[in-house]
């Protein structure tokens, strides 16, 4: 791409560093309440739906391929078998600015069904965090309109604003959130790495 | 999924903090040759391969998506329009235990063809770590055979022995790091925000 | 799902046939000159990408895959490493009403950038159909709203009106028309199995 | 990608109609027995998985989305949340050569499992035949070796062997013939339009 040679990699460590730094930022303003909300509300669903865009939606499908581990049913929304969402399910959007557009929208049609909306955002006060059940806010310094807008409509433009290394604080802020989640979820069912393997005995 | 009352969140913050631990101790262990050898052969390469299974996977579509932002041509093995690569091609796969056997498969072609290989793993002696020209190791807990054997084949037969918090090391230690690769890169390739977007201003 | 015993398969073979004569009908009322536009257009491209949603989604892949084997530099809208829309570029939206919300939106977009678009529809007089550059209609006798509404929304919803037979009618038509399509530029850019296969010969 | 004029489009035409030879080949070509083994199997099973490499795999989702439509229980291997094959899941494997090599080597998995395989294929005397509890044949003129091999190992070395318009016969036939398995099952479980939407109407 260009005739450059590379001498050092110090951005590299240094930007690991700062990445921690944030995550202890985060782990210390974190909602006691929130949290063990969108815990019962989880052990509670019958059917749980992620969704997100770009890489909150890769994030997304890492958080359902866990929680299907766990034995929860659950679908990525956008998948090809993915059913129609009913009254009693639980939704969970992921969105760092909470405004994600195709996101934004879904969540609205989540609330007319009457389901339950949790999204996980760095901004409470944004239009996915107005209208949850649960805004399970992990905060950020990710300026206000970061993922505003549609993300394919983003992609078409080349609108690429929230670049690293600055935009990817949320998604992997949410990504160890999220397993953390999964380790409390593994405590709550009782659910003992011995038992997971048991449960699948007969068909190794 | 239980009837359980969930009365406080304190796996979800302690797992946070095992997680921030681990990152530290990865930190301190990175060699640098691996990294600048890593970036030099990314800044040379003419078209870049992102490969992985499952959630390994995922972190590869999340590098995948900032190196295309940054201007590079790259491609992710198993999308729909994803070409033959070539001799000069660099293939970057992302595997925890270096085993997982659809993506050694395809790493052995790899090298058939005569194309550059890096691993980015967790374990150096590994059959995807022995055969790279580059193995990115970012050293865990990992237990050797966590990830062995096909992705795909694991899933059908229920096979989750690699689940969370032990597993998910690897895919939060490789986001982190691959994020700040590209954090790197952008000082390398000195693309500035106001340049990513000026270059992209005539089609807003 | 049922206790019901399969006593005879009349239906399969009825359907075959009357897909048979749907596909008939469609190519005695094929517009040779939208056809002839939109060879040009794509062989004059730079870039072409394609878009649809749910099943016209996996038609519209099924296309693009196509174009890659024969050397066409073509992207599909949503997926990982998909670039920014260009003016000079091509947008293949396949829609069956033409009013695919979520198409329908980007059809916009791609105007707006100023990028040519071909929609392949059932429907000239629709959303899509009037702004598209050229609007290929497969005829067909699928209803005006079957295809309305945004593609995630309505399978949130449940709203499943355009199930077989009657909605499959234009997802075949418009996989057996564009194969037909690429049969086409195969003899228009000369590419014999056999040149084809010599263009990749270093690498096998 | 090259100067030429289009002058005709005379290929389109002509190949539309080869394609519709070809599907009337088929439907006199169908063996009865298999037919109606494959859509008893399909009620009884209380989960139904569908798998296919490449343009095959667009095949199974385009299958499986309708079968979800009709309320079965339905996956595709390989997404985000598709959960491990059990011994009285029934599998349906899409390959047009019966060969294909990862959906062949997941194909004897399934049968290690003791789980139900289905394979539509145009091959009886092929490795996924072989092994199928049911190989459902869609006879055509497809060379023995056009699909053989690993999709994503061939898609790497840039091996289009089975380029149109020999290549697309097969993917045509079984997206006519799955569709026609639809109409027959909505038939089979007394679904109507009506019905359909009735059960969805509490969301709507």
């Amino acid at each position: 791409m260009t005739d450059c040679q590379v001498t050092d990699c110090e951005d590299v460590i240094l930007s690991m560093r700062l990445i921690v730094d944030q995550l202890n930022d985060v782990i210390n303003r974190l909602e006691n309440e929130a949290i063990k909300g969108m815990l019962q509300k989880t052990l509670d669903a019958e059917r749980i739906f992620l969704m997100g865009a770009g890489r909150s939606g890769l994030v997304a499908k890492a958080f359902a391929m866990r929680l299907m581990h766990l034995g929860f049913t659950v679908y990525v929304v956008g998948e090809t078998t993915t059913p129609a969402v009913q009254e009693k399910d639980v939704v969970i959007a992921i969105s760092g600015s909470g405004e994600t557009r195709s996101i934004a929208n879904l969540g609205k049609i989540v609330k007319d069904i009457g389901s339950t909306l949790i999204t996980v955002t760095s901004k409470k006060e944004s239009t996915l965090g107005r209208i949850s059940d649960i805004a399970m806010v992990l905060p950020s310094k990710t300026k206000d309109d970061l993922d505003a807008g549609g993300y394919l409509e983003r992609n078409m433009r080349g609108d690429y604003k929230n670049l690293p290394p600055l935009g990817t604080a949320f998604e992997i802020t949410s990504l160890v959130f999220l397993d953390s989640v999964i380790a409390q979820l593994i405590t709550l069912t009782g659910a003992s790495e011995a038992e997971l393997k048991s449960r699948h005995t007969n068909i190794e």
